[in-house]
């Protein structure tokens, strides 16, 4: 089957979550041993989670972080304070086991896959890097496509695969790394929400401020002359997305045909939804913001989505490392509701 | 020794945190292998334990959560929508390891102590219980000081004691039981930060409107009758206070002696903050505002102490169930801390 057609069957997968089940972890709520509504999002979330997952008590049990990974060409016009080379730098360091997002995810308990889908290295086989690798990096959007449509679903279906590769999976992230990449992003949202290049761009990974005025220019000559077409998310990523991007997406789709959890990042993983969402509407109902990051626009992406973050921590390193935080609440969320008694079962006065 | 005069000797033991480590902490900070300050509150809070621990790694592994528990005259007058038999009952039920915070604690790994100072019933002997009962509950605060000042010293002296008889402490929070606990806290706040009535009376486990109006008269008449001095904190604790809301205070102070990180829960326990800073301005220090939680007057009294909460999830349950979420972004500060290497460790090529 060729690309196209294999993610067409990938997204008839994508059923709505079972609201039957919703309903059902409501009225287990509101019985359990506390004043009703008290413990918060806790308590949205595990209904949540009940129902997209299709399970009387909903599961945590197994994490997943795929960091996506890619290069972008756009970096040659000076958009990132970091060289290209940190991406595979970075990669090396997190299957050694001591970047942000490997130390986090193991904090929570989540299995961590690298996926390379576009990193411009020569990777030796590592313990968890799975290569899926389309190109040796984007083109430079700036002048022209990021990449072929071809290129574009290809990323996506790595994101699937990856997913759809393991055994069981409960709780789902994308993280990413790909220096450059909030610039691709930022084009992104301009394409999805029809922001202007000032209000969509950030600092990224510690721009100042000469270099976010560069930055906006060169996301306003890529959104000029590429022109991505919002109603076609294929021809936005392809034009003005990135791989790692692609396959973030691709994570979303894959974790929502498993009936997972999936938990949004930060703008990176923001701007990704975006593209999900179009390709298949279905998939909102699985999406769970993970934090509120620091970079500009992803406030205004997470309310285009309607998704109100689980954090507020400060955060703006990416990688994936806030949705990994917010993988415990997903978890705190499930325990209250499988593991706590009822009023009756405590034997606890309820009111009257 | 008598009780005043052991609660002097104990506060003249909290020191302020080590400024040096701070400093240093800082410094190792600075060369972690990702962009300087993106990740946030995990990177102050970090440098924050290092200093209050007095460790220039600072440590998560020994949690501990101590459930105060007490009863309240008060309720008499219908200041909440549960019987006050709920207060023994949940703690019963907490012991049993299916209450929230049972659940929440276990989930986090923190050990949990139940500490009875003033619960109206006799416990039978519980794995997790440890008595200091000094009387069966407070007297009606709206008629008359809750407790005498020995009592208040007494409670205060039960919660330091539970700390100081553990063998190591890293994070130590504060939860609470006691129908009826929400009245004397707003008491304590409206005399320490001279709110009326009105501004400092929330709906606690869930009153109605006409319930928060009567709970906001017997708030007024308890002010009014007892006239707490906002200089002296042992007052304002024994006239309108509680035995547990004392002995979250002592927990505080305990946990200052240990040199460990504080969380406080919720509204309840920043009342007692109140109370511990004022006895002791070294505690503030060592304190970490779990969460906001959705209790009236919370963000005030978080506000004059300065802190600001870590998490923001709806949440208004107290019993610790705030602060034994936010014992584990405590930890990931930790962990992020301890185990990330350096850029120049994971050679990974840093901005010029």
């Amino acid at each position: 089957m060729d690309p196209a057609a294999t993610l067409a069957e990938h997204l008839k997968q994508i059923v709505p979550p079972n609201l039957a089940l919703l309903e059902r972890a409501n009225e287990r709520e509101y019985w359990l041993a506390k004043p009703r509504g008290s413990l918060g999002r806790l308590e949205t979330l595990a209904a949540r989670l009940s129902s997209v997952q299709n399970a009387s008590r909903p599961r945590h049990e197994n994490k997943l972080m795929v960091v996506c990974a890619g290069d972008h060409g756009v970096t040659e016009e000076g958009v990132s304070p970091y060289a290209k080379e940190v991406t595979y730098q970075q990669i090396l360091n997190f299957d050694y086991g001591a970047g942000a997002i490997a130390v986090l995810s193991k904090n929570v308990g989540a299995k961590v896959v690298l996926l390379d889908v576009g990193v411009d290295y020569d990777f030796p086989p590592l313990p968890s890097l799975v290569s899926k690798k389309i190109a040796r990096g984007t083109k430079n959007l700036s002048k022209g496509p990021a990449m072929d449509r071809e290129g574009a679903i290809l990323s996506i279906l790595a994101g699937v695969d990856v997913v759809l590769a393991q055994e069981r999976v409960d709780l789902v992230a994308a993280g990413e790394m790909g220096i450059g990449n909030t610039t691709p992003s930022s084009c992104i949202a301009c394409a999805f929400l029809g922001l202007s290049p000032e209000e969509s761009t950030g600092r990224g990974s510690g721009l100042n401020d000469e270099l976010v005025r560069q930055k906006t220019r060169v996301i306003a000559r890529a959104l000029e002359i590429n022109k991505p077409d919002p109603q076609d998310p294929l021809d936005v990523l392809a034009k003005v997305g990135g791989y790692e991007i692609g396959a973030m997406a691709g994570v979303y789709l894959g974790g929502a045909m498993r009936r997972a959890g999936v938990i949004i990042d930060g703008f990176i993983g923001a701007a990704a939804a975006l593209i999900a969402t179009k390709l298949c509407p279905n998939v909102l109902s699985y999406l769970i913001a993970g934090h509120r990051s620091k970079e500009k626009a992803h406030s205004a992406v997470l309310e285009r989505l309607g998704l109100e973050p689980l954090l507020d921590l400060g955060m703006w390193l990416g990688e994936g490392s806030g949705a990994a935080i917010a993988m415990y609440i997903a978890e705190c969320a499930c325990v209250h509701f499988n593991e706590m008694r009822t009023m009756e079962e405590a034997a606890i006065k309820d009111i009257v």
